[in-house]
């Protein structure tokens, strides 16, 4: 069973370190402009710090989400890639986010269009696999025969 | 083993695409009221808008984890129909919540109720198997013998 | 396949109901300071309550991906046993951060040790596999050869 999600284990595991990058960040940023918990209002540097933070922390579930369903329906190695790409697109987020408001657009939206990708992925894969198992429907060996 | 996962891999994906719908919810408040990111406070009608979408971001990691527990130890067709059920329950939410303080009451308590029942079914159906497996005691066959 | 993850899945459950705990003493502390939905900020007692359960909301996610790939890939019952005391910790975190910012410090920086663990074990025990899988090297029958 385990050779079906190692590669979904790895990148799961590296989105937890990333995203441990980032609560670092926040924590080094409390420290750098004096502001500490539970404040998390301050100047627009720490600001935009924190609310990359945030944005990332509520895209982590979805993103997770999102590679086990395409690994599992859909194929686990080009899941895994996406993920990757994903886990990219956040960290250049996350460091143009805290540059400024503006230069955090062009990786979310690149980061938005890999999770579509992976919405796709795991959508063509669940509803190949009803065909198959309900209506006993084949697509793919339709496409080949 | 997918044929035991896919109506919950289902379910899963619909509650991302819901969160989607959400997060597009708040950017297109955000440009309604004029709120730059990391702003995140402004009129009333904008701050509804935006906990009702933190507050379903906040909730959909245990709405997934109960799902799946519930989904696997109890019974997959009746977990995947209580998820559809919570997903309407938060969509009810939502939109109450975007009108007023007090339309978010009644659909919250609703999608609180369902997932204290996938709580249950995780819980007796965990239960259930340790008891078979460290027990050797089969709850439902003797209920039924 | 359920007797790989059910300690997994009763940790799983119980961090659910942990999380419930937390959102019921906001509940309540919004009723006690008189603080109404969408507003979030108040006196600092309410604040510490507030930012306790956003933080351990937050952490959910990461606790149970690396929960559940410490177990699937390292040692279910460690992993389990590693989880019950990251719940333990974060339970002692937010009575601490309730009474006082300071002293939600101690079982912050503990609850962060169990997670490098987890983070330890399951990194560990994919690379195992990886090595096993790919290059068939099995280091610890080679350790105990």
């Amino acid at each position: 069973m385990l050779d079906q999600i190692h590669l979904l284990a790895a990148v799961t595991v590296l989105g937890v370190l990333e995203q441990a990058y980032f609560f670092l960040q926040v924590i080094y940023a409390r420290r750098a402009f004096g502001i500490s918990p539970p404040q998390i209002s301050g100047p627009p540097e720490f600001e935009r710090i924190f609310r990359a933070q945030v944005n990332s922390s509520e895209y982590f579930p979805i993103f997770l989400a999102l590679l086990w369903q395409a690994g599992l329906f859909f194929h686990q190695g080009l899941a895994a890639a996406l993920g990757l790409l994903y886990l990219y697109a956040r960290y250049c987020y996350f460091m143009g986010y805290k540059a400024s408001s503006s230069a955090r657009l062009a990786p979310i939206y690149f980061s938005s269009g890999v999770l579509w990708i992976l919405t796709a992925a795991s959508a063509l894969g669940i509803l190949h696999f009803f065909l198959s198992h309900y209506v006993g429907l084949n697509v793919l060996r339709l496409l080949t025969a």
